[in-house]
């Protein structure tokens, strides 16, 4: 039995929406177990009337949450039996538990995996990355999206080892296409950090690098990996969330506002159907906490019984790709390649 | 007369686009004189079918072109006879030109400005600074995007101040809301540059700051300008370009691949007529270069005459806002409270 841990009592349809996913989850794994972290009447009175293997959830009691609203390192400190810390305390302390999902405060997560789990060892900074679907029908994933708005080139170059892990062992692509995030996508373009960052990638030999992207080229398909600094990957993956939701919502008002469009929606229902299934972030899992001991997923904080689902899999199908012990792996090999070099 | 200053050989769709964009923006304004950049003997070629008032063209011969692929800087000292190289020429020597409007190269216009024009006194960085559509059915500048992918927080707050002198006088917008682009919307958001920033922006009697802003609320409309580096500003801009085309690219192949969205799509032309006016750039004028001595208004590589046209208005119209004097007067005064305090 792999035990994942999750946060029961993280995200806007929490309590409800992850023990429902949990379940739905189970059910699809029979070697899964699920450990639900959160208050436990309030976890067993939605239990009670659900039918599933109990064998596969057990629940570890916490009767507090921490909020989007606090200072996640002061919270972790000052709130010892919040959901959060409970579960990163379970998630350390068990050999069988292998990952924790949470929607919560991706503050109070980072926070959590860095003070209470810590980082692998030889890994400068963990960074997140999370999955975008792109128009080609495929993948892209960028790494590092908010957790270091700081960087050097080797915690770039750290970023790019990790998610070619992760990408190649959970997706099965051979070779992921890794691609620096710059402002132009000539080899000389960016700053001092790109430009050394880019010669460190050029040299990397395990590593597909197809150079220097524009941020335009993000959703074309023709990349798997996008490497960035937390600030501008926060841009990055932000920015194109708001185009298109503010896109979708143009269309929309403008749609209401002619009798004409409404009967041309009507004809088109399969299409935006199809589009809102493209990009609705239910279907593609968590972004993925990367160079922690243990395996952390951090779903979108509206994130819907589906959603828990795929990121409890996600987590799961993680484990079993060995991305762990494979990405260890990897930032040794690289590390002592650099040492000898200097 | 005012003279606009235009690179007749830049752009994709050159000669002919711009020339005939000159053409129809000097019938709009009987006060307007294009100066016509580039090869004399294919302007005069263009020229000899149209009608127009004579008084308000002139050429000047211009035999070299600046491409893309050139490094702009090496190409401004080696094509003395290129039409940008040229057009910056006659901006400087003539009093009575105002502007120079060109859609080549972002870097040799770039280039040429530093080079050949030169900065305000008192402005550390000039700036790029575009115009997009927001949902809400009025406009957003952001300022840089790109010219300055290496910047502190002097800089970012010089870049403020210019928006603001721009689009105070330019749109008529009485007191633009200006944000700092940034990670989250916590006051103590962000790295040190962000941090340093926002404490000075804040303090700007002036500026009315309304705080952080991140990169999903770009086209919400609640924001007149968006401060940024110009690493993260080329990303926010250029990811929102990629995400509406790539949306509206998968929206258009579904539609082709079932037949009752075909059907659909007739009754809805009007919607997507009115959105591709909404979002198309041609509409906006082109991206301000702030902080020049005179006006430099880049246009879309891509620009047909109908966005020729309006970027030269733009430029005819910032000169009679007096877009220049007035920024340099806020800089100035923001300069000397600054040396007062230090």
């Amino acid at each position: 039995m792999v035990k994942v841990v999750l946060d029961a009592f993280g995200g806007d349809n929490s309590p409800l929406a992850p023990i429902e996913g949990a379940l739905e989850a189970i059910k699809l794994q029979e070697d899964l177990h699920v450990v639900l972290v959160g208050d436990e009447t309030k976890i067993n009175k939605i239990l009670k009337d659900k039918k599933y293997n109990t064998s596969q959830i057990s629940i570890i009691d916490a009767k507090d949450v921490i909020t989007n609203d606090e200072s996640p390192t002061v919270a972790i400190r000052q709130k010892p039996d919040s959901s959060i810390v409970k579960a990163f305390n379970y998630l350390k302390e068990n050999d069988d538990a292998v990952a924790l999902v949470s929607a919560g405060s991706t503050g109070a997560v980072l926070s959590g995996a860095f003070m209470k789990l810590g980082r692998i060892k030889g890994v400068s900074r963990p960074a997140l990355c999370p999955i975008l679907p792109t128009a080609k029908g495929g993948i892209v994933a960028i790494c590092d999206t908010g957790a270091n708005v700081e960087c050097d080139s080797k915690n770039l170059v750290h970023f790019a080892i990790m998610a070619n892990a992760y990408i190649k062992n959970n997706y099965g692509i051979m070779s992921p296409r890794v691609a620096l995030l710059n402002v132009g996508t000539e080899d000389h373009k960016g700053d001092a950090l790109r430009k050394e960052t880019f010669e460190m990638l050029k040299s990397l030999p395990n590593i597909n690098f197809v150079g220097n992207m524009e941020a335009r080229e993000l959703l074309s398909g023709d990349v798997d990996i996008v490497v960035c600094d937390g600030f501008s990957g926060n841009v990055l993956l932000k920015s194109t969330e708001g185009a298109i939701l503010n896109l979708l919502g143009m269309l929309k008002s403008d749609i209401k506002s002619r009798f004409s469009s409404k009967i041309g929606y009507l004809f088109m229902k399969k299409t935006f159907k199809a589009l809102k299934k493209t990009l609705d972030y239910n279907n593609y899992g968590g972004a993925v906490f990367l160079g922690c001991k243990k395996l952390i997923v951090k779903g979108h904080g509206s994130s819907k019984t589906k959603s828990f689902t795929e990121c409890i899999l996600q987590a799961f199908n993680m484990n079993k790709a060995e991305v762990v012990p494979n990405l260890e792996r990897e930032i040794i090999e690289f590390n002592s390649n650099l040492n000898n070099e200097e």
